[in-house]
């Protein structure tokens, strides 16, 4: 049984990929953009389309991302971003397309909490992208830039949680062709959004098993297990609040970008968003009664343990006192008199002696093992 | 008694039962319509009203939906749809109503929270709908599309909560048919808010019986149950907050589809809600209680445990000691000298030696006792 | 000390009492009067005043309230209904004062929160009425209908808290004969907010016992003690927060019903209940205080028997050994070709060999001894 | 160690003075004032001042008051009362000043929470007064009638807290001279909160105190202190958010009687206020702290009584078991035939065999000691 | 493992380092000046720049500064001032810039809540600069006066946070030089917030540290950290709730020192400070789990330790009685009659009897340990 919790759920591996939070050291000016070492090349792509018409681009430079938009101005572009390693591009594109620098070092201040910002121009919106892998949660973020006709998108990796909503592009099914960039904006959060779903279907899925595995025996790796899922479940809560509060900003600020018709979509965003936020609160305080499970566990075990011991020791020392007894050496004769004491111990020279002796050590055992069964010691059931 | 509880409270049962929440994969477009595999076909009944007729009519398509309600204008008209199984239909509907897609997928995502929206012509509705059936606590959802003289329920089952309604139209019984269609809503949405009250007394009463029997004898069977208790009340939270959201709504917003006088109904229904939402508080703080009680009576019981084994120990190892003493083999006479050596243990050689022993062995035990009984160790009070 | 405890708080007397909620089967229609078994006949009695005059009428048909009002309509009116067995009765009075069905029905279904409720013509008023009978909390409800110039409170039992208003009415003491028709209805839910303070005062002082007899003796009856007082602290609240809220909300809506200069008495009320809400949370954290002391108590006991255990197992273990080792029969002359062999046991061959063994055990008891003193386990402090 | 936190900490003698709120019985009629019995006679001054002249002159009567308030209508006034024992004259006082009689009733009634009530013509004020006396919380009650021109302060007994301001006043010092009467109930009240800082400092330092004991040697004495503390923190927070309520309510509403220029002065109390509200929530999470540290303490001396107990039998137990083997009597000579039987127990008529044993037995106690050692239970360290 | 975790705790200084808040004694007058005896001298710094030009001059009097500031006044100032050792400086300085004594009162109390205050003629800001040193957590305060064009900084040490905007100043880079002396105030204050993250981070790391050494070996030492986590994270959620709040105010009230520029920046700040405030919350909670798991891990060892005792209990006491058996003395022959008899322990007299006894011993001992793997008692696993 511990076994294939354990396997399931490959602690090591988990704790091993725990990333920390790189701040830029305090008092560096704000606005100042800083580029993680090791980070990729940008991969940038233009999803330049309307209703009819669709056209994806691969282009390197900031030039030809405005030169794209300038091409088509009545077209909807998804600049689709991956990758943070070239600072130049970056500054460049803020200049182009006027964005703060303050919200440029958000960007790439990976461990923002999800908001929505207005500008002058564009809306600035983080989304919080949760996924599993090997069992890790992966905590991504997903930075958009809303402007009237464009959707500027800047990921740290290459890999993320938008394919199905380039697939959806690509072959123009559902609505997103025919709206406007604003939809598409709200495509790219609630993708990120319905994947805490499955994530907390996984969390619901091992709270079982656990609570299960805990009451069967409990183990330090079990206890660990709860302890990783709590840390797990504080993650998402953190998370998922943010993105609620972005939500709700969403739907009472009258921001420029986003039309009354796709409000109603961010409506059922929020509905989902309050959905998680009580699925995760529930699980919380699961993960507590798994605690006081454990503790309750251990508890049921050293009992185990004690009964074990006490039944022996009840059994058995009462013996070993009766055997010690007529182990005494008071003489019947004495050894220099030859005088015969008879009440010294005439038990010993009688001739059923020693059948009477263990006659009267089978009534004690048989009468505490009826004490014990009285008692329900013996018995399985707890 | 662990016997009775077990028959009362079939966990094995209830576990089984518990249905996961089956979410469409992340990423697909909002407001699709998925059914479910297996999904039951959809039972129609047009339910025509107005004080003084009634006609119940059992259709199969929307345009006998449509040409029943155009041909009673001045009636109330309810649409009662059991069953998901048919894609085109409810698409029929949806288009025929002016449905939005996104709230015809909500009909179909039975985890959907409680929750009231407005939308051009008609007011969307969900209530959950609990129920319990062999113990087990059944979470169905009721849509309602309210508008000015019609009400469409849709739900995934045929059975439902919903009867005493049926009832009360045919019968004309009260006041529901000479009220308008926000009355016919109100009265639905009532019938399922009823609903909690059999389920939180059930638990109550679960909780009494709980706590006796923890006291008694805390078993991990029990403990179980405590832990089952505390998921349904976690449960019945979140639905009951979502319907307190809800009727909330209701009464604050100004809905155009509900009338002043139905509104007194909701407030009613509101004070349900809360009464509601107060007991599960309660409930829950109760269920807290009772680990509480499993841990101190699994404490009480090794304490039990370790007292047998104490009273036992302390009175035979001293015992043991006594009787050890005199099997030990000093020698009274040399045997290679012959010479008598008075000091080694002249009480093996006294004629009352053995009778001593015995004696001073009874005061030992005596005293012992004596001393637990001044404990209050040997009392069963505890 | 156990036993004064439990004269003190008898619980069996108490759960027995422990009154289920009984609500109408899920789906009645909403203002259904359901009057249960047993109910009691209504008394009735009005008291019509004025500052100067006094007449105090017993009736029993809603034509004499209505002819008793009409032939004094300059004077203030209380009609005062104890019982509930006329359903005749109350239709024709709702009917006769315009009174909403669903308000009837909740005076009937006597487990709502307290609420106030404007309606045409008049006040609905509900509050909680607890007393201490027994040592049992009876929750009763009081319902008032507050009119212009009357109040009408309906009660379920013939026994109730009122009698002290009766006086002051009688004997024309304080401002009662000088005011309005709302300040009775003040003064009336003012004897049932009053009421909570003995009440809590009663907590209070149990809790007080409760400690002391915890840290002395953690028995499951006081255990369950504490687990009662938790449960009713629970049900207070619940009452003490909707009084709250209903006196709040008539401090804050302009009910047509209620003048200025009542208002500032019922500013007070609602002081007096925000003091009795931090009361009862106080009292519920210390409720919570006492679950620690037991377990810690539990602990300490146990601790006290495994003191008890290892002093007497370590005293006696070493010495059992050491008599156990002079037990041996290693022989000192081979029994078969008489052999001397010096190095079998010579000890028990030396004329001092006793009393050395006897002088070393008993070192060896004052050192253990010396050792639990130093422990500090033979002190009885803790 | 205990016996100092003992002498620091007298629980006993706080415990006796633990005082019970005395309420009027319900349904007395609100503003009815109940002089308790005892109470002291009223000692009356009046400080009469400006800016540059101070006159105090004590007073017996209402008549006095109000001849010393007109002879100089161009000073600021303070009535400063001690003692309740004369009816009479507090209601000749409450009709002389127009104060309504439910403050009336409140001012006797000393366990009010502290408020601000606005009158026709004056401000009600009350504030809790606390003062660490002997190790108790002494809690009284500070009333203030602020009027245009004068202060009525009116408290139980005659030591208070006020002698400072009343100094500042005598002397001329700081601004309260300069200052209107609103400045002088500003300073009156803030005294009152500047108190609650040595109490929680108090606090602050026994739980430290108390931290250091529980870990080196957790009693019941000192439980039963941090119980006591939890008590005295519950208390001081039920004072402290009834007074920062009540800042807040004067620096929100638009009091008549406080000047704008003592708006800022209040502001300061209410960062105060905040701040001590920030304190004693912390020392309650410290306080729930050392109930864990209790507990976790008591089960390590439970570990070490559990070790002793373990060492010792797991030494000796098995070496009872080889001295008791070559106890046993098994015969190397048939008794009656006289044949050797050279399988039983040989080692007896070895001549090494004694010496041989007591080696295996060395072995065997040093084997377990270094057992014990490498599982670190012969180290003193936890 | 042990000895590194106190190497990097040293619970010892940072517990002699905790300073206690000094508070003026209750009852003096508001706003007076208190200089700590042995305060450093103030060092006076005025940093004059604009986008152009920079000048950094020290000075030592009041009239110094006025004279730098009416000689550049289209400068931006930073009278930067450390050390508090001169009631004289500090009183011409608030006389000079119109400062409410309140406020310097609150520079000298260096305890306060973090707050913004506005002023006739600037903002009074309030932050908390927290930096770890030694371990400890060093909680000094920055107060600003920000005006039109300078902002005075008060601190009570030399050493401080602010050095990353001197140099910020000095070099000119970043927009700091551009802009104006709100943006000033908003950098100072974002570098004492900045200070959160890395303390907040070695709190990370060190609760890491501390679940792995509790789990492995739980200690009073380790337990001690726990706590002191714990009570440095209830400082910081007081520091950092201040903050938030703070920024708060300044975002919401129009406050006319900070323009709509400057506002972006604070609620980047903003954004920070709720981050902050989520970890703490976080973190907060993991510590609660890490006193779990010390408990269950003193269980457990408490459970090895029974588990010892057991095994050798539960194996030589069945042992040790069987050979007391065979220690008794019934006799085979009667000493005084000669006769034989043969039930008397006839054992003892077989040629075989001795070595039937040690093999049936082993197969006593092979059985229990059969029983322990069986029970998993002998297994390292947990």
């Amino acid at each position: 049984m511990a076994i294939e919790v354990k396997a399931m759920l490959p602690a090591d591996v988990r704790r091993a990929k725990r990333r920390r939070t790189k701040h830029a050291p305090p008092g560096t000016a704000p606005g100042s953009v800083t580029i993680p070492d090791g980070a990729l090349k940008p991969l940038v792509n233009i999803f330049s389309y309307d209703e009819n018409s669709f056209r994806e681009t691969a282009v390197t430079s900031v030039q030809a991302i405005q030169s794209q938009l300038s091409s088509a101005p009545d077209k909807k572009h998804w600049i689709d971003i991956r990758g943070f390693g070239d600072k130049n591009f970056f500054e460049q594109l803020a200049d182009s397309f006027g964005i703060h620098r303050l919200q440029l070092e958000d960007v790439f201040n990976v461990y923002q909490r999800a908001k929505a910002e207005e500008n002058h121009g564009y809306l600035f919106l983080i989304s919080r992208c949760l996924r599993a892998e090997n069992e890790t949660i992966i905590n991504d973020q997903l930075s958009l830039f809303l402007g009237k006709n464009f959707v500027i998108s800047i990921q740290e990796k290459y890999e993320d949680l938008l394919d199905p909503v380039r697939d959806r592009i690509r072959s123009g099914k559902g609505y997103i062709r025919k709206s406007g960039a604003d939809y598409l904006a709200y495509s790219l959060m609630d993708v990120a959004l319905d994947n805490f779903f499955p994530i907390i279907e996984g969390i619901s899925e091992r709270l079982d098993v656990l609570q299960d595995a805990l009451i069967e025996n409990p183990t330090r790796d079990l206890l660990n297990e709860v302890l990783q899922t709590k840390r797990e479940l504080i993650l998402l809560r953190r998370a998922i609040w943010s993105e609620r509060d972005k939500i709700n900003d969403i739907l009472r600020s009258a921001f420029e970008m986003i039309s009354e018709p796709v409000k109603i979509y961010f409506r059922d965003s929020y509905d989902h968003s309050v959905h998680i936020v009580d699925l995760v609160e529930s699980y919380k305080e699961l993960t507590a009664s798994l605690m006081d499970v454990y503790m309750s566990s251990v508890s049921n075990r050293m009992n185990q343990v004690m009964k074990v011991l006490t039944i022996i020791s009840t059994i058995f020392i009462p013996l070993t006192f009766i055997v010690g007894l007529y182990g005494m050496n008071f003489s019947y004769i004495h050894p220099v008199t030859g005088a015969v004491m008879p009440l010294n111990m005439p038990e010993l020279y009688s001739p059923y002696g020693y059948v009477t002796v263990l006659v009267i050590m089978a009534f004690v055992v048989v009468g505490l093992i009826y004490f014990f069964i009285k008692k329900g010691w013996l018995t399985k059931s707890d």
